[in-house]
């Protein structure tokens, strides 16, 4: 087995855990931070290492576009291509070829789409979307999904979800066919790192770990029907998808309440694109178990920051001559050395150490919130823990 | 005493030594990275730390237009304002008022100059510079010079060092008179270290050095008295400015040959903006202990690194498929860990990160060179050093 998932605790509908795969083991709840194009913007690896992250989510769209899959798979697949000898997933590019590119086509084949970065034309089908995620190598890939627009009519959010539905059987299909073909499948030296690891390989052979999606809109019955079927499907792990794009927060709860209900309790649940610090911590007491997120990164670039007591707008003139740390309960690399005068300073003066220096704190502040968050749940005191948490401002 | 020099290898007319200054000690000779507006651009300061930086330079005229002196004063001097526990040089802020600003005039008083980021009008005195450098507290700062521009006739060249030279006087005069109100002056804190440091101050009153500065343009008649002349105004230092402007390297060679051998020998000498890799070396075999220069920062931003191998320009194609490492002989974190592939993606998709680890990979070169540099110096191998290393290219 390439891929375990075992529940070591809950708490009501909490769970925490740990999920095996072949460059490592990840504890969840897990907040995986988004490393775009292989990199996390500004973070070297080894401070990611430092920061504790435990696995990272690439986004195929940008690294089919650059430098393009061949070129990862002929550099040993995404880990060693960004030395991250830990954990990787891939989404399945759908959401970007939606979002980001200058959309031409969709059809029951697939979509055809052109680049953001040069207007070059392209084709993703589920196979061909599966493909691409076989040569990128990360752990955990996804199956290719259509995000259904927000806001949409029943009748079009059904059919769309009928499409998924049958994009995520080509897709597995695919996957099962081809997944020999990864870059890593016999790497000896890979099983050799399980071994010591103490996360034994049976074999030599090594694959990813597909997983399905759920999407139906902002239709409970739909995201019900959604979810009952993909499980049919019988993935190893299950997402949510189609979230977080514009609808209310008490409406993104109440969908996944309604998918998750049919999800196997014994298989990873992924929440995609979530959330604020506020909300990811509500999503893990309904009962997921990943989340990803650019919001951490992208708004420390643009002097946005989470900390214990509250938003910080780090180009703010109040914080000009403030020798505090920029979150005196924090004990991340940037709140133990540097103020917010400094960190001010840098942001106004637009210097690179801005960007990096407040994407560290933003990603520690995420991270040992999911830390406490697991540990409340080993402890049994998951409901104490979030009523103590700050509340949403 | 705030500030000493020991020399404790000779090599010819290379010299090996320590200066002590308040923030720490610095093993000479010493190439000083450029740390513009309070930041080495995009590396944290841990990581310079990791690189072994023994002392920073930072631009008066950035610092002085952003925060601002009356602001990094109050915040305690820029080690403090920075993060930066170890000894800090800052410019006289004459170069940039003449290379960056919109200058509109230079008097005998001094030079009005508007700021190239807002055009507002400021004025640089010998007076006003040193009080600027003392708010900012470094511990070695500069006279306030003009920075001839070349190519310059014989009699404009001779006047511009004879002002530099009375601008020196007033420097000196106004250092003498106020440098007691630097921010650090009595900080029973700062002594303690410096105990702990086994720096021994003699009592709690701890000042900035002021270093003077030779001019002359490129006429060696010019530089021999300037260099007399400045000796004669008695300072703790003795810099070589002026040049690295445009002039052939051998005329660099000849004009710091024509300076220093009217410079005491055991005063540091430290010659200003300079320069390459192969450069450094050989300014080192002409008796300099300290430089400076924005090259390996700048061209590393610019993906131009600097190898044991020569010269590699990142962005090329024939890197994308390159899993070899930056500079197999180079042990900085960049070399050990990722590969010219990785390199080249990260700086073809103009990621921050390719900035940041391009810049720590310049600096690791040029300090390893230095760390060689004195090595070979203090074994007598100096001359052997030099013919073994890199030519030019």
């Amino acid at each position: 087995m390439s891929f375990r998932f075992q529940i070591e605790a809950r708490d009501d509908k909490a769970r925490a855990g740990r999920l095996f795969t072949p460059h490592g083991e990840v504890q969840t709840p897990v907040f995986m931070p988004v490393g775009t194009v292989g990199t996390v913007k500004g973070v070297p690896q080894d401070t990611l290492e430092e920061l504790g992250v435990q696995i990272l989510l690439n986004n195929t769209y940008h690294l089919y576009l650059r430098p393009g899959v061949a070129m990862v798979r002929q550099l040993g697949g995404v880990q060693r291509f960004m030395s991250w000898d830990h954990p990787i997933l891939t989404d399945s590019g759908g959401f970007q070829v939606f979002s980001l590119s200058d959309l031409r086509k969709v059809t029951e084949e697939g979509v055809t789409f052109r680049s953001h970065l040069d207007g070059s034309s392209h084709f993703f089908s589920p196979e061909s979307a599966i493909a691409a995620q076989i040569g990128l190598g990360a752990d955990i890939i996804m199956a290719f999904d259509e995000c259904t627009e927000h806001p949409a009519e029943y009748a079009r959010t059904q059919a769309s979800m009928e499409m998924t539905l049958r994009w995520a059987a080509r897709s597995k299909k695919y996957f099962e066919e081809h997944k020999h073909e990864v870059p890593w499948f016999n790497d000896p030296a890979l099983a050799k790192r399980r071994l010591e690891r103490g996360t034994r390989p049976g074999t030599n052979d090594q694959t990813q770990t597909l997983f399905g999606i759920v999407q139906g809109g902002m239709f409970p019955d739909l995201r019900r029907e959604s979810a009952r079927r993909t499980v049919e499907l019988d993935f190893l792990g299950y997402a949510i998808g189609g979230l977080s794009v514009g609808e209310p927060r008490p409406m993104t709860h109440e969908m996944v309440d309604a998918a998750i209900r049919f999800l196997p309790e014994d298989k990873p649940r992924y929440l995609m694109g979530v959330g604020t610090p506020e909300e990811i911590v509500h999503y893990v007491a309904q009962g997921v178990d990943m989340m990803d997120c650019v919001l951490p990164t992208r708004a420390a670039r643009h002097g946005l920051l989470f900390t214990s007591e509250g938003r910080v707008t780090i180009k703010n003139a109040r914080y000009a001559g403030d020798e505090s740390p920029l979150d005196p309960n924090c004990g991340c690399k940037v709140c133990v050395r540097y103020s917010r005068a400094y960190l001010r300073h840098l942001y106004a003066s637009n210097e690179l150490l801005a960007q990096a220096l407040n994407t560290v704190h933003n990603l520690a502040y995420y991270l040992d919130t999911m830390r406490r968050v697991r540990q409340a749940i080993q402890l049994g005191e998951f409901a104490n823990f979030l009523s103590g948490f700050r509340a949403p401002r």
